[in-house]
């Protein structure tokens, strides 16, 4: 029987084990859901033969380390098990975790984000031993559960466990496919820094009559962003691009590969020109390339649009997400900003650094987990592959790529540009769940003979 | 008997017509409390023996004319029945529309915005007719009900009505009684031009790892912002300054005149230095003859402190207030914000003008009416009167002062700064109250007596 006959065969046995994975409400806040989803896991893997534990550390949720197969070559495999919030609830079209398939759709939260890939590598690991029998290399799941927290204690987890997780690959959480049906690839993500910008001035808020001779915390902020950014998108921070790696002419080629519809994406967002007026390659190595300072959210005073409240406000936030690449630092960038801002005599503008931070990161696209993970997609999918040196936005894989060493892919996976993923009705595609079992398959096959 | 005994004796009584005017929810949005308060009205002035109409406007509440006195000078005196909304409720004392006293202090909404003038004047035509009989001239009392949602139709009232309003001095609602107990005298107000800039440019909220290549409608509006104003207060729209009359010698002598306590008030604000780094007569100068381009308000994106929500947000909202003084014109004003920002570039940016709009109106100091508020003040009050050209804040004083063409001073009134206005709690003393009364004796007395 071929790998596609078994999965067909098998098809109806894993997804009632994804209906199990997307019925537990594994969300932050709810540490017995946590439990209950890890003990699930736990038992999965002990059925598949794997010797299991939890790797702990403190105010994390645990996470799951299961190793099986063996022989010399050494696969790290990254998911997660922890889903977003469904907040608003009032707009799924059924209960986020009472999975439902419609017209060969599975509707659960979690389905796409990340328990679709996680049990679709899960079912590999079953389909592998029927066809093939012994797994011919190391394979190590890696399944933390604070992903979509902001995965605090990742680095933390990866610095202890480093000796059980060394590996001579990584196989990161599924990127996707495309709206074309294009199996997605990419070798890195971008990195972030989140930081509040706080204005404070006055003791309370004021009549606006005494603005004449207040000064205004909410001008100073707007004067204080205005120093950060031209129009044209280039960041002004002092130094900001210092530690910028400008892509290499193998990037070049593969974003020149890389199918980039304009046209569709000017009119899905709705704008007329893209930043800095860039169009063709310009715009794709700008898209994968370039570091941001984007206003996030902005609030101050009276803001109920069509009423006319004249108040002079006391305080005012911007909230600034920066997109970093490699090699930018998060806690360097949030020290050029105070720099920048204090030698520009903004030093009373407070900076909030106690949020979201992540290091950009990139993997070789030539190593031998990159080159199995491409190789399979050209041979399990119909269509060329789409891959991208970096993904536009971040995830946890600093740790792992760069703090233990390990070539790091994020392959094809469930996920679609419209599965809804941290949105109402997220979903997966049955068909997509089953052809990444096919493809999990795959390249831990190629992974397995490659010579390299 | 003199005036101040007669207020005295009459003190239960009049406190009672404070009572009861109070008592009655004026609150826009409800018609029948805002007919009982005209009523009521017409009631008092049925007693006082005078001439009432009501004036009618549509979609306004009926505005009462009420008309006694004789021979040939005429005043003109304006006043609203109309309270502020009392939100928050749960910060009040006592109930807003159940009088309290309490230590000598007056507890209602209104009692010090806007029915504590206007009973402490109804009760000094009382006490007038008592002590010296018929009143020597004709006073004409007009009492509006839409002064606290911005007097929207009282230009169209003055307009109709110019005949019946004809006067040859107008006393405007009270200003007030300062900290020190110096009772106050202006003779205008600044103007009002309250806009919204409204950035648009995407279909949807974005998630940020999109910033890199979509324009954001965040940064637009606060690069607009930043094309306002300059860090000293100055601003930078093309022609603002254009109309500005600068203070005249006399102008200035009355600023010289004027207490105003700098490091008190640096105190109360809680700043540093105030704005342009003004001290002494330059920062007066500025108060009073200064319009301004304050940012009411501003919104955008995800504004909750201390998360980390990735969003390019679709769209940004400011609110500007900027107030005006004599001769800028809000329309003009408008019109030249709207040049200005296409003229950079900016017409995308949306701007709503239908808000709030007044314009500044100046009054010479030195009228008939004047010099009886003025002198009568000196008169009547153990401190010496504390006169300003112009109030900082906005007042629909225009219609009548430059429409009509009417000399205007505000007077004296009940209202303190520390009297919550617009705010839970708002009291008069009643001592203040009382003094009201005789000092609304004196001017009609001094005004009447006047060779002018």
């Amino acid at each position: 029987m071929t790998v596609r006959d078994v999965v067909a065969r098998n098809a109806d046995s894993y997804i009632g084990w994804l209906r199990e994975a997307c019925a537990i409400p594994s969300l932050a806040g709810r540490p017995e859901d946590l439990d209950r989803m890890t003990q699930w896991l736990e038992a999965r893997f002990d059925d598949l033969g794997a010797d299991v534990r939890r790797l702990t550390y403190e105010g994390a949720p645990d996470a799951v380390l299961a190793r099986m197969g063996g022989g010399p070559k050494r696969v790290l495999v990254y998911d997660h098990y922890d889903v977003q919030p469904v907040d608003p609830i009032d707009l799924w079209e059924s209960p986020p975790f009472e999975p439902t398939i419609k017209d060969g759709v599975f509707f659960a939260r979690g389905a796409a984000d990340n328990k679709g890939d996680l049990v679709a590598r899960l079912a590999a690991l079953d389909v592998y031993r029927e066809v093939y029998g012994d797994l011919p290399v190391q394979v190590k799941f890696l399944v933390e559960g604070e992903e979509e927290t902001g995965s605090k204690s990742f680095e933390g987890i990866a610095t202890r466990y480093a000796g059980d997780l060394a590996a001579d690959g990584c196989i990161w959480e599924g990127t996707g496919i495309d709206h074309a049906g294009r199996p997605e690839l990419v070798f890195g993500a971008k990195g972030l820094a989140y930081v509040e910008l706080i204005s404070r001035g006055l003791n309370d808020d004021q009549h606006s009559s005494v603005a004449v001779i207040a000064p205004s915390p909410v001008w100073r902020l707007v004067e204080a962003l205005a120093t950060l950014r031209t129009p044209d998108g280039r960041v002004l921070i002092d130094g900001f691009y210092d530690d910028v790696v400008a892509p290499s002419e193998a990037d070049m080629e593969l974003l020149r590969a890389l199918p980039f519809e304009e046209e569709a994406e000017r009119t899905r967002l709705g704008v007329e020109t893209f930043v800095g007026g860039d169009t063709g390659i310009d715009l794709v190595r700008r898209y994968f390339f370039e570091p941001t300072c984007n206003i996030a959210g902005i609030v101050a005073g009276f803001t109920v649009p069509g009423a006319s409240k004249t108040v002079l406000p006391k305080e005012a936030l911007a909230k600034l997400d920066m997109r970093l690449v490699p090699d930018q630092d998060p806690a360097d960038i949030c020290a050029k900003l105070r720099k920048h801002l204090d030698e520009r005599g903004f030093s009373d503008i407070e900076i909030n650094t106690n949020l979201s931070m992540e290091h950009p990161v990139r993997s070789p696209a030539d190593s031998a987990i990159g080159k199995a993970a491409v190789a399979a997609a050209h041979g399990v999918f119909d269509q060329e592959p789409a891959i991208s040196p970096m993904m536009i936005g971040t995830g946890p894989m600093y740790p792992v790529a760069r703090g233990l060493g390990i070539p790091t892919v994020s392959p094809a996976g469930v996920c679609r540009p419209d599965s809804n993923i941290h949105a109402p009705n997220e979903h997966c595609r049955v068909d997509d769940f089953l052809k990444i079992v096919e493809y999990t398959v795959a390249w831990l096959r190629a992974f397995a003979e490659d010579d390299a």
